[in-house]
């Protein structure tokens, strides 16, 4: 079995303490549009990546379940809120829940999700310093959304963030709102289970480093498909955030940093149209083509990954600890 | 100095809190928005109302001053929701959050509103306990907001909430949206002081009870005002829930209770009109001026104030308590 597999199957043993929080205080007539999400499924590593990082450091699987549900549910609430953002319809192949019962509705989904997190939390053992951790990743995830929609080029009419929209690709922007975005719930889940464990600060910390760098070099290898992937594998379309005027694209920014002045300001136009066609899209990629930017950001994920299993290191070997090593592994082994 | 006046002074002092866990955990570039509602400013009385519970309770106004700031920051949190849902442009005669940063940065203040509360809570004295309180009570407001949305009589294009909407006149239904969305965070304010002051079971239920009844009445008396107050004193336009196809309105429903077939038919269509004009609110109000609905609704105020100054009976009298039946008085005496 794949280490995606093994840790698919881990997780999906969060699922039914997922729904039983999200569904115990609501209304009948609620329970659809709350179950939308549940159902549209997942890959469920976050849930896996808290019980294997509880097991790494001493404890056991069993114990972190309610934080791996809380967890999962954290992700799952991004990604409401995300959707109504970003008026997203399609995710993991189906419709989301803002297509089906409309924007109030999945706002509201979204807002009683948080309530199931905070009671889950609640219920789990160490859920003080739980609370505290689940809400400075909320609060991150939030930044993250904030600094990469005022990192959008175009696409927005609201007067507030066309005055504060920023204009200059910035590879520090870009890492900071990455850190925001992804980083931080993967460094909590590893940290989550080191909690749960009762582990030492050192190990606390090697787990969350190991994740967040884990998680980081994920998103910068999922960037780079989004430019360079095949739309068949990617179950997308290719250049997506080309047409949604994303500056907080690993690959675009290295790109922007090789190209010389008129094909960089052909590519920053592009981005920064209010109406991206294809036409566009294609020339966007052939200028990205001309330059090392998947390369770069390739070696820039591999790196990471390098360096999060190091963090690893002051663990004692164990199959969890093994397992984490691979899954890092799989991130920069993905397809092209 | 009046109740009201004295309520407010006592719950300004929880405000610099509010601010300090709102602004903690923010980016600078985010401030501006968090502060916008912060800066609306209120009555104040839900944190007064924490924090003369805990003294009616036994305890000091000062350790509840936490409970305190985060139960206004659960109002608050509502109001900024609120208004995305219902596209809310002015509040307390200044413009909402939506209006001036748009929608999806409302949208994000809101979920950041959230984490201060988890973190003011995580803070205060008893905050498992609260944890739950909290959660629970946002757990009902958001679903006394889908409650309403579905027994609007129009003005939503979504199919989903078409499909599912309510189209029959029920005061029990209007109970149930009155306590979820009123009651259910007044209740918590008098309970979460009552926690605070390590009260009994027995002291905690009546000052609950005494808290959710007083702030139905108060809802009551806000549905009249609406149809039958003056524009001066309200601060906002006569007939509003008309404007806005809303069945949730005491005075309205205890007008279609009285009025015989075709009248009713008559204000039932003008709430299902999609464009309601100024000729047809003033229709409507006309309509139920020929019933008994003002008198009515007060009634049932009164009634509901009664109970509640009853329930208070059970605690020893103190200043705080004499203050806390001052209160549910007052929200029957507004002027009419």
């Amino acid at each position: 079995m794949s280490v995606l597999d093994e840790l698919s199957e881990i997780g999906r043993t969060a699922e039914p303490t997922m729904r039983e929080y999200v569904l115990r205080g609501a209304s009948p007539e609620f329970r659809e549009v709350l179950t939308h999400q549940l159902d549209a499924g997942g890959k469920m590593l976050r849930p896996a990546l808290v019980m294997l990082a509880c097991e790494a450091a001493g404890g056991s699987r069993h114990e972190a379940l309610k934080a791996a549900a809380a967890m999962e549910l954290v992700h799952n609430y991004s990604l409401i809120f995300d959707d109504i953002i970003d008026r997203g319809e399609i995710r993991r192949g189906k419709p989301t829940t803002r297509k089906v019962f409309g924007d109030s509705m999945a706002l509201l989904a979204a807002l009683h999700y948080r309530e199931a997190i905070a009671q889950v939390v609640n219920d789990s053992p160490k859920s003080a310093t739980l609370h505290g951790l689940v809400s400075k990743t909320i609060e991150s995830l939030v930044e993250g959304e904030r600094a990469d929609i005022v990192y959008e080029q175009a696409g927005r009419q609201e007067d507030y963030i066309r005055r504060v929209r920023l204009r200059e690709p910035s590879w520090e922007t870009y890492e900071s709102i990455v850190a925001h975005k992804t980083g931080s719930l993967m460094e909590a889940c590893a940290e989550a289970g080191a909690i749960v464990a009762g582990a030492s600060e050192k190990i606390r910390k090697a787990l969350g480093d190991y994740a967040r760098l884990a998680g980081e070099a994920f998103q910068i290898v999922d960037d780079t498909l989004d430019i360079f992937g095949e739309e068949a594998k990617l179950g997308k379309k290719v250049g997506k955030d080309i047409a949604e005027h994303k500056l907080g694209n690993a690959a675009i920014l290295l790109a922007l940093d090789e190209l010389d002045g008129d094909r960089r300001e052909a590519l920053l136009s592009i981005l920064r149209k209010e109406d991206v066609s294809q036409g566009d899209i294609d020339r966007a990629i052939g200028l990205m083509k001309t330059t090392n930017c998947r390369d770069r950001a390739f070696s820039s994920a591999r790196e990471k990954v390098e360096m999060a299993k190091k963090a690893l290191k002051v663990l004692p070997q164990s199959h969890a600890s093994r397992r984490l090593t691979e899954l890092a592994e799989s991130f920069v082994s993905r397809e092209f």
